[in-house]
């Protein structure tokens, strides 16, 4: 990662820039393109993705639009003390943290925000076009990391995510969606986001739960157990854990992490998903899954994972992923949705398997159609 | 399943035939080809095996050897009141489970037994071809479920298992090794092995513990997460327990639950694997595994799994699904290893994959190779 | 117990006859008052209650109040293909089912009913006393087992378990309430609860979570760690279950699982309760607790329990050793709450130590006084 | 705490003086006397404790025996590291680090050491009265917080544990074993120390497993649930698994945890106990439990524990605890075994009740006696 970007160089524009994620990954693209850390977590730096042309992690610039006006190093700080980001780190990576910390504008609408849409839509694009021409940067991708929003009412105009990504199509960028928000996903931008000749990808990045229900639905599936009811609570605390207590939001998340089953197994078994807000577990959380299924003659059995993780951590390294793969799709003229990234979500833009094994053969072939087209 | 076998009915030869997995498929093969019992639990008969060619269930007739005296259908009532057969089934299927009581004969060697190897073997197959001739079958494939045998020392002479998996060979017969025993994996048993023409399938069927490691070890790998420790603990009574609690069983069995780490990983994790005999659980199984992995920068996480199940239950549907593959196998000409079937085994004969999905592909791909070779 | 009863025979009037806990309960008593079954679960049959004076299972006669109609050896079949009862208990203690089932007589008020509050508590009385007279008994205890109300809304009338209740004063009948419901604590009836001369005991009995939480709070509290959040999901299916999944009985129910907390620490930690409908679980019950503590300067600790029980099995025995005690207690001529038996509930009358331990000793302490009162 | 101690000054001297319990037992002591934490875990700073006249934390003076020679401040900048304690904490209490350090003298015997058993306790408790000479201390109390040392064989002479325990008689001082080590409990230490007129307190602290077992055990014995097996398993990496996978000292370990189930319930359950040593884990500990219990008319149940704590700082304030009880009941005369202790240990000296709660009950009424005999 590089303060002064060289032609070449490649926007990262973060909505919700100053989240836990967008920090992790700020302080860790520029630690692991120091080689300060390995690249656990990153699929992309594994030998399938060596040769796709992927712009380098030392080449990203990064940027967003956030509410919060806490600067870039003081977050860095606060997700020393949470537990998140290693003793240090901070210090170490200061001067690109301020760099993209410089890069952020204010996003919106706040309250009492009189512009129309268009004009929020104009002034977020305004912004990310002034990122790339200052940059001087071969483009940028923008990716969704803010927190979860409740899921539209019917009529309602368009919700601040789908602001964001109908901004990211006017300025010509790729979009990534890792939340469950809205996003390109409003009937009002299928037209445009078709037409803008665009790649993009999404929607609610798989990072715990969801992700372990991608290989063991199919693993019921496959030996024909027959899953009786499949229920799962999830503890966390941090901005997440907050907006997920809306139930609007988690309505939202939850739909996601039921898709799962249901596209595994035909329809959904029996069970619910609570998750909870428990500010003392900080930026952790812990998923509790109890699986009931029978087997042979009827026989009841159970299966229950506990998954404990911190969820900044699991998030950060596929943003850096999906940015690098969708700026290098862009690069190659590939439009549209890219289900060829299923692997990264709950619920993936242009379909596909559920099962994590197939989502990962669905990368890897894309990793060697980067390569071959690009060759 | 039939009495009265016709000419195209298809021999299964159980090694340990009054043990509870034995039980268990005799008995659920028969409620399952009556309409009692949906096939839960049995891979075959799923969509992607429906014009393969395999025998029919109704079609399997069931024989075998074993040292212990109690007739099939006491055993199936033992297994009533441990929970693992359902109440009213030994009587519905009485019939069945007498004619495979029937076919059982007295194996060895036991203590005080002088005969030597050649002779045990000869009298082994023997048996074999005395049931094949008698019930008229097309063929019959032995499949071992005994007890698990201790890893045998340097010099011995053939352990048990592998006197049985020579009779196979000499009489003619497809083998299929479902425990981590010695079977057909001895020295002296590969020239014969690759000269019967025949085709044969093992080692140690995964059905819990090493079945969800094998799903969840790809999962870690293809999401670049470090996997720092992967520690376990089994629980589980009956006869396995019991076996198992002798540390040569165990040393034999975890072998091949490390196998998985250690192929999907390139070296397996630290972490070590207790069996332990408690015989208040019974057939019942719990497995917990305990999985200390790093994410992002070092961020240290944990996933926790727990495994209650009834190994018989989970056991019984794969024998009979592999006796129908094999036994297909066998009458297409297909001889050797069959990695295909790795999908059931901790220890594929033939290599191939260990993960789940890939191999669940593999088989698949062998469902249609079945089919189109037999058109 | 006994279908021709004796002078000296107790009586149970059960609130809730016909269902799992009651004929559990009924069945339950037989098989151990016959020496079919070890009395497991039953406190009262331990030494420290050897000589209180309480009356002999075999001398308790059933009856009781139900909306439903299915006989009880239906329901008793019923729980055996449920596998709460052992096969063939029902038909070994089948005289003792019929004697019960001619005993129920149809509880209210059902949709349609037009009989006001006062006429209703007469009829249910006359109902108890009925059966006092008819069977000869020295008297009779009311246990309320039904399922859990909602919480009565403010102004309302009486509820139907308080409706019961007031029954049970007006037949001078003690009174148990195993559940969250109202019964005695609704204001109408303190004054003449008061004024009865009868003892009685309540409320909610507890017999999972919240058993475990008596025990794990308190050393959370003597060992001086500080306890951060308190979280727990069950999962159940059956009538229970389908009666939580109402959320007014669910608050009711979670009001006594968080006054256990409250009151060890003081005032209640953080985390929620959830209840879900599992129907696929039938009667056995999952229950998941996840307490974050910190220790020794600052360190983040977690415990975690699951708890897999079948509530009709964990209730029944309690609901013999309430009759017991409340009956031997009238007999002595004790009065009022009763909150020596707090060892029972999450919630008990007449307050007391929340920490099962202290409650142990109480109860303890109440069959010595047992013991001497009668001596 | 303090470098320049009063004529009241206590000691404290810690064999294992540069392990990570010491470690965390020096600094925590520190910073709690100073306000920089709070007394989480210490429950003699709880109301119970007030006016028992125990020694002030600032008036605790540290030293002891160890062979490694690692300075205490590094080995705190470890524990920094390994997360047990907070950032920037040993540089806070560098002061009483250092001081500590400086009163650390040189264990053994080492290797190829030749002095006898009686030079080597003659040097010990030489080192002891230095410290006490040359800190002015009213009296020191000697803790043995070292590795755990294998069972010792048949003939041998006094394992070190011993050793030291006799300088502790020798040199006048009180005793406290929070090991499963031998220490006091040889049969050539017996009449010295019924002699000394000094009390002492063992054996082997509970800080994670058998704390819960503590209070588990009683409930399913108050509630006359029948335990059918209780298994273990503990992961644990840092000196303390390095220590117990040896087989000797997981025995003398695993012991201990079994006494408490045996106490409790008159025999030991089925059920094996593992330690595992995991490095991966470093000073954070998992223990999972597994109860199979029955319930009425015999139904099948399971109660799992997942414990996930970190030792050092688990046990670090019991040893402040158990110094400062032990320092002051010698003040007040009091000499043998103390059975009061019972609440930190799994093996009491002097025996008496295994149920936590009993425990408490019986340390609480010691802090009344000590307060009542120092009036």
């Amino acid at each position: 990662m590089s303060t002064t970007s060289t032609p070449t160089a490649t926007g990262v524009w973060l909505i919700g820039a100053r989240g836990s994620v967008a920090t992790t990954a700020v302080a860790g693209c520029a630690a692991v393109a120091a080689g300060l850390q390995p690249a656990t977590g990153m699929v992309t730096e594994t030998p399938p993705f060596a040769d796709s042309g992927l712009p380098a992690l030392g080449s990203l610039v990064f940027g967003g639009h956030d509410t919060s006006g806490c600067p870039l190093p003081k977050r860095a700080e606060q997700l020393v003390s949470a537990g998140v980001l290693p003793h240090g780190l901070p210090a170490a990576v200061l001067g690109e943290l301020a760099a993209a910390d410089a890069e952020i504008r204010g996003g919106g609408p706040l309250p009492g925000d009189t512009r129309s849409e268009e004009e929020l839509i104009d002034s977020f694009a305004d912004d990310i076009r002034d990122f790339v021409r200052r940059q001087g940067l071969g483009r940028a991708v923008v990716v969704n990391v803010a927190s979860t929003e409740a899921l539209p009412g019917e009529g309602a105009g368009l919700p601040a995510s789908s602001l964001y990504a109908a901004a990211a199509l006017r300025a010509g960028c790729p979009y990534v969606n890792f939340t469950p928000s809205t996003g390109l996903h409003h009937p009002v931008l299928a037209a445009p986001a078709a037409a803008s000749g665009l790649p993009y990808s999404g929607r609610d990045g798989k990072t715990g739960q969801t992700l372990l229900r991608s290989v063991l639905a199919p693993m019921f599936l496959q030996r024909a157990l027959a899953v009786r009811a499949w229920s799962g609570t999830n503890l966390l605390g941090g901005g997440d854990g907050a907006a997920l207590a809306d139930p609007g939001a988690a309505a939202a998340k939850n739909a996601g992490k039921e898709r799962v089953l249901a596209d595994v197994f035909g329809s959904a078994p029996e069970g619910e998903v609570h998750i909870d807000d428990v500010p003392a577990l900080g930026d952790w959380k812990t998923a509790w899954d109890h699986i009931a299924f029978d087997g042979f003659l009827g026989s009841r059995m159970v299966l229950q994972t506990t998954w404990q993780g911190c969820d900044s951590a699991l998030a950060a390294p596929l943003i850096l992923d999906l940015a690098r793969l969708v700026a290098r799709a862009a690069e190659l003229g590939i439009a549209g949705p890219l289900p060829e990234l299923g692997f990264y979500f709950k619920d993936p833009d242009g379909g596909g398997s559920a099962a994590l094994g197939e989502q990962y053969k669905a990368l890897v072939d894309f990793a060697g159609r980067l390569r071959e087209e690009g060759a």
